[in-house]
């Protein structure tokens, strides 16, 4: 099925593909601006999408030991001083209430731009004895970082996000629960759910969580060779517990400072799924959290005609319904044509067409949209079983055009210079494997010299050591560099 | 089932039933307190009973032609000023950002107590033609009003929700939408899901939300004998339209104002679940929304005991799963004894006990929470098909109590008098139906002079008029009043 180039073969070099994000975000119906700079409003089409993500988030989330949880949107701004790292990486960007019920407030409320400070303070009082651990937690709200740059979903004031908070006896504990939450909540739900073929790998020093021991980030590559960090989770070691009194009496009789874990993803994955899988037509979307996983387009000239259509698509739709496909049907007083666009500019997966024709033989054209040329006419008694079936074909073919242009777009180079020129080339812009020497300064030079960062250091990678892609002194590292959302 | 008097009759003469709510909220492991004067923090039994509620109200909101979306935190200041009723209503509760980002913010920012204003705009640019009507999204957030005295889900300065906001072409059609939700989507809510039989009525002008045309509300009797207004349903009439010029291209080429309603419930719904079902034991939670609707306990002495219970034990819980039942084994270390207080206290339905002589015998005991007299035993085999069964026993018995009750302290009264003896009194304290004159001034002196407000004019009502209970001229409105949270 996937025998159509991707999009941005013909998008990248025109050096349209922010305009053509933007078009898809507002023309597909999925988000509009809003009154409040930065901030966006999801519209019902992306809603719907959202809550098809956030379902099968969810579900992995709860069958990994997790229960949801909801702490307060306002923290008290004494408590983000607490921790060092952390007040110094989200101090600039806070939003602040200073007035409530018609008086000054006498200490600034925070609204909270993230939860480790305020679920501390609250774990520190619920956690007394070893026989309280682990605790695993996990919340779904809106969070607000004041950016001076959004974008809609990939970057805005205001976003909608998970964020688990965990606590444990020992390190090595925290260390399995933050690799569990990379593996086998987000990793799996990126290739599952959104077809994304993610990397898993450990951050930087410079681009871990403030706060954090470490941090684990799946990265996705987008449609134009630019890398997004889709979701992260964070070893927080003894840093928060310490610093919000955190402790329990373990079994030895020890008061033990307990050890921490937090991880999130947000509405920004909505912008991800965008990237990856759009094209010059418009959305694609992953078939398991669309909306509508099948629109049917009746097609009919008299008035006679269109009874004998309405009757197959009544059929049609009931016995999609039945095996629980999201179908629905389009009854605009509209051409045909104008409503093919119209649904792939959504990213329906299948297209279900029925004419008169069709009525007559007791039978439905299917287009996948991952293929316009690839028809298929069922018989109306196939269509609940061919459907399902075209629906996880539609999925593998998204996650293997996905696959095949991140390997077309990922190198390792012989030189600097190599490195810089693909780069600065918008029709080869892509990954960079290669050895780290492991020095921030160095990895701070070639962001100042290409403005691409280490996206991470891949958990799946060759062993030993070589010359940092930089400054060619000897590396253990093995590191991912990109240009990044 | 129902053979245990109502916990009221003990609790409410001993003038504790306000502290006994807040100790089962805090003990049941619903809610705890949180650093943010009258913020709470839903711990995660809480949680999963809200969630529970939200997916049985979000089906229903869905089936009812409803999509959901989701519109920004943060309301502009002046949005709040453009409809005078709303502002005067809100303007004193509500929570102000003036800084954000490292600098003070040119125009404050309003934490959304409510989104008719920023969601009015964004409709008066989505609403073109009548072809765009109706409108009609939800939104399930987070909102804050200031609230002087809090008390946890009944009353706090953050809460959860979920607002409506439709728009329509005429007045019939907005009237017909504010009552389907009153009826098809929240007083069927509150009878299937809740157990809690409501009362369907119109708030009086002075108890409307600020803004409206017309409010309906469902009002329950607690266990008290007070009223809550449990969740509301606007017609807006043209209010919010003209003042955020909603306006629409009609039929007839003419450019009409349109018509809007909204409608809320919130995490309020928790507290009254606990004031109209709780008991003396604690809470007793309504199965369709109860995180645990069984709970296991397992009773062994010898450790040879034990594998027999654990693998019936096993098998009960695999039987109840299978039927799509929240089962869960209690295997601390603790005694039976306490173990069954224990899930009293949290309101888990139904209690399986499973012992030695159990296991030899494949047999289960069922204790309802509703009767603690009531015990069944049942063959292992019977379990998956009596438990369902139960569960509805004990639905009904909780709607019949609550019924019950409020009828018992349901009053129509000869005088003014009596009307001052019965609210005056906690052992008969409860709603007083009657005629009212219509006239706000002496609505308020009732309330001044006994507390009680008028909860609503009933949907349900006897015809004709007749003189008012506190001033004695004839009315038309036949009102219901009672003191209320």
């Amino acid at each position: 099925m996937a025998d159509e180039s991707k999009f941005v073969e013909d998008l990248a070099e025109k050096d349209d593909f922010a305009q053509w994000y933007l078009d898809v975000v507002y023309k597909a119906g999925l988000a509009d601006e809003s009154p409040v700079r930065g901030c966006m409003t999801i519209k019902p089409y992306g809603y719907a999408l959202w809550e098809h993500m956030q379902r099968a988030m969810d579900d992995r989330i709860k069958a990994t030991g997790h229960e949801n949880a909801y702490f307060p949107l306002f923290i008290p701004s004494s408590f983000l001083a607490r921790e060092a790292e952390h007040i110094e990486g989200f101090a600039p960007e806070v939003a602040v209430v200073t007035h409530a019920g018609g008086e000054e407030l006498t200490e600034p409320l925070i609204v909270r731009p993230t939860s480790e400070t305020v679920i501390g303070h609250m774990y520190a009082k619920w956690v007394q004895s070893y026989r309280d651990l682990p605790l695993l937690y996990n919340q779904w709200c809106n969070v607000v970082r004041w950016e001076k740059r959004t974008r809609p979903f990939l970057r805005t004031t205001e976003f909608l996000w998970q964020e688990g908070h965990t606590v444990h006896r020992t390190e090595d504990e925290a260390e399995a629960e933050t690799l569990l939450i990379l593996n086998d909540v987000y990793y799996d739900f990126f290739v599952k759910e959104l077809a994304i073929p993610g990397i898993r790998g450990l951050k930087s020093e410079s681009q871990k969580f403030p706060g954090a021991l470490r941090t684990y980030t799946v990265e996705a590559m987008m449609g134009d060779g630019k890398a997004l960090q889709s979701a992260t989770s964070h070893n927080l070691g003894q840093n928060f517990a310490r610093s919000f009194d955190i402790q329990f009496q373990d079994a030895d009789g020890q008061v033990k400072t307990a050890w921490t874990t937090s991880w999130g993803a947000s509405t920004r994955m909505v912008g991800g799924l965008i990237m990856v899988h759009g094209d010059s037509a418009g959305l694609r979307m992953p078939p398991r959290v669309a909306p509508i996983q099948a629109i049917v387009v009746p097609i009919w000239r008299k008035e006679a005609e269109r009874e004998a259509v309405a009757a197959l698509v009544a059929e049609v739709e009931a016995a999609l319904k039945a095996v629980g496909v999201r179908v629905k049907a389009d009854w605009r007083e509209e051409r045909p044509g104008f409503k093919y666009n119209d649904w792939e500019l959504r990213g329906v997966p299948i297209r279900i067409e029925i004419g008169p024709r069709d009525a007559q033989n007791g039978q439905v054209v299917l287009v996948p949209r991952t293929s316009r040329t690839a028809k298929e006419t069922v018989s109306k008694d196939g269509v609940a079983r061919r459907v399902p079936e075209m629906l996880q074909e539609v999925h593998q073919a998204l996650y293997d055009q996905a696959l095949a242009f991140r390997q077309s777009r990922t190198y390792q180079v012989q030189s600097y210079e190599e490195f810089q020129e693909i780069l600065a080339d918008k029709a080869r812009l892509g990954f960079i494997e290669g050895w780290w020497c492991g020095d921030a300064q160095c990895e701070a030079e070639v962001k100042a010299e290409t403005q691409a960062t280490i996206r991470c250091l891949p958990l799946e990678r060759p062993d030993g050591s070589g010359p940092c892609i930089h400054c060619g002194k000897t590396g253990s590292a093995w590191a991912v560099f990109a240009k990044a959302y």
